[in-house]
């Protein structure tokens, strides 16, 4: 099996805290695999715990779709050139959005992909947080107070922010992709 | 009293669920005032929770020194043009490393800052996973690891990444910096 | 079925001169598939004629694998964010390289794919002269010539170049990637 | 004589395959002089045919002015910073455009050259598909369309993307613009 | 005492011409200790006459308030991160426009400045024409006439010229601000 | 006869103050027309005087060559995209360098130029400086001290931050090249 990060060791699952063990477990019994980022995050117990707290809420207690979320992510990952996020988070895109072509669009160039206004607002925001956050002003926001709520907007500067750590962490340490992420979601071709 | 952020309403104190306030309650005693992030989070406790447990684990269980952390962060948020934490985490850098010019070199340009070699190398490569995450490759963390251990490593991208996410919050949202921060730290103590 | 590229009327088969339509039967038997890009340079006879012939040149008298003229394309595409050429030549890149993943890797992140020095040295060439051609020097050549003959050198620069020009036409007029070549290549050969 | 490039080593004339002469014969002909990126191309008889062809099938199946042409040539070859495009098309715009001093203002900022709105937005286009292509959309063609046709509208991006591939070429060997297109259609003093 | 500047060997004092002296004097009286920018310019004193012969001709004779010229002076250092002219006109900042947290805002982001829409276009203006001189067009005029004269417009562009002039001096050989600019106009804490 | 500037009117001749029209006369004489960045500065004689004043102090008292300083003034204009002083200046080095394509050479590409190592580092620097001048740090300037003493330092830094200051105003004001500029030097002096 691939290394889940080339830059830095990584613990055995043996040697890891019970409660990560057991997270690491449902992980593995729902998508059937161990996603890499669950390993490699295991080389520090305590990070593991509260980056994992940190997506938990993003998902949990969000005011977007399920598939909105991931729509963010795979968008600010294209932006940040981080291999791991894009494909873990692309087979989520294909997943929850039920459509096999989103996230190869969104991944290479959002502007390219078939949304709506407020979708298309959305991922604009979330490109310009990513690239210049420097330059948001008010302005930016009230353009996303058209499609969205104030809470809706709070979640998706947090999920761009949130991703913007991940990106770096991935990139970093160069967190590899589990190869089932690849094609998860895709139609296939008879 | 400004507000904590001028985008989003933010709720009451006596509104929030208590263990903000008792988080709130604690930091407002550590620091003589409630520093505008805590007010700010309370916008959504879930996320509130998730975003300073992320924060004490990068403090708490560090390889780093504090003022290493706090460099790092001013450096960061210099890069990211992001008022609330330059002003906030400059306090801190003048507090810990016990330096009042050193978050003002920072902010403005680590290349300017009378550093060693080793928070120079470290400095560069924070600069470098913030503004251009994609081009990170094995060969910068080699650099690295000629000043630091693994760990080491992993807690400098930590915090660069930590205040990737910070900084677009709190741009995204205009939070502001308590008046407290400009001057704390700027008397050298004796 | 999709328009082959959303911002021009593109002329039907019937209405094209015999030679493109000889042309896209070729393409069509070979691929199982009438691939967009044929359609949409239908705009143009003389256009789609010297634009195939240049095409049919660099693939045809090339001192370069099949696989590494398909490397180039997608890293150039990547960079340049064009989806039609980033989805269409990433199936070239599964099918010729014989590995499913390549294409995404390349297309995310050329760093992050497990490259050998050589192809390592071809692609952050590419990324250069694509990204500021002003600022190659005679240096980047002799750091070519360890790897490849003068020959190799011209054909990695000459599709660079002409995928540069690929890119810009199909992401001005939005030609959109066929279904078939999302999946095209996914599954492992045996 | 200085060299056609400087990167690699150029065929004797003698050496041309006969079509390749021919053509040589035609342009010393015409222009008193052999412009050396019929030299250069030399290097590979296919890719002469190719690049020539295509070239040839821009200027003389277009729905545009041939000093439109150059104008465009011109300002893309000045954001590329590409020097034997600079020159040699320099001298077509004064003479085409029948202007002495068009071109250098072209070169150096299209914004400062005296051009009416068709024009000027054409050349914003121009600068915008050669610096940053995956950032057009439907409102940059729309923009478009207030003054040219479709057709045009296809010529103008032809250009643009045939001297984003001739200008990586031409730096990326150094091609040398002859000493004659320096002065070529300048006004003479008296 | 710090050095003025660390890259050059700056002459003594009593080693400069008689008029300079005299200058220094002044500034010297006036701010209760000798600004390092007047040290360093000695090291080439036709220089030194020419430079602050320019900042008079710029704060003397100008329609704008001094404030304002301030204002811009920080907001382009800023930019361009230049520590010497961030940290100093800092202190003319808090003092002339009698705000301790002004300087600070401008320095690390305008946008996150308490502005007036004149002030704001001011400083928008002054950050484009320091990051893209080219990109200015007559447009940009338009936009400051709605709040300024042409004299104080060209007062603006001159400002924020001279300032683009005396950050890359200040950078190039890393001139230090003195420890006295640091505090200078901050709110004394109690 | 064109506007010395387009977008701010200029003063009458007869209407400027006696010194100003005494250095016009003397410049006129020279030349034999006005070069139209005296007619533009005349709008503020104050700036007019200690413009000149500096750029006099930079030609005549230097440890350059004349040549060398024109050709940092061309490079730098080049990079900042500024017409008049890529025209007017482009004519001083046709003049002082004795060579009819280098101005051309440096105003594209200086990389493109026939340098020696001195000048090619000399450019290298005034580019670095000019676009990035927060990222020069001392191993710049040791670069530099291979080939030149720090008086000749001084000037190259000083001669970048001039025309960083002069390219601003003009392109601003969209100061107009006169006409001579354009062919001014072009035949090779015999």
């Amino acid at each position: 099996m691939d290394d889940p990060m080339t830059r830095l060791d990584v613990p055995e699952y043996d040697d890891l805290p019970e409660d990560l063990q057991e997270r690491i477990d449902e992980e593995t019994e729902q998508a059937g695999f161990t996603p890499n980022v669950f390993s490699a995050f295991g080389y520090k117990p305590s990070h593991f715990r509260a980056f994992f707290a940190y997506h938990d809420a993003l998902v949990e207690d969000s005011a977007l779709e399920r598939e909105e979320i991931e729509m963010l992510v795979v968008t600010v990952s294209g932006v940040n050139d981080c291999l791991y996020c894009v494909v873990a988070h692309g087979a989520l895109v294909r997943i929850y959005a039920q459509d096999p072509h989103l996230a190869d669009q969104l991944a290479t160039n959002h502007r390219t992909a078939d949304l709506g206004h407020a979708h298309e607002a959305m991922l604009d925001f979330a490109v310009k947080l990513t690239e210049e956050p420097g330059r948001i002003t008010g302005a930016d926001i009230d353009d996303l107070r058209v499609h969205f709520t104030d809470e809706e907007i709070w979640d998706i500067a947090s999920v761009v922010g949130f991703y913007n750590l991940s990106n770096r962490l991935a990139t970093a340490f160069d967190m590899r992709p589990n190869e089932e992420f690849y094609t998860l979601g895709r139609e296939p071709r008879e």
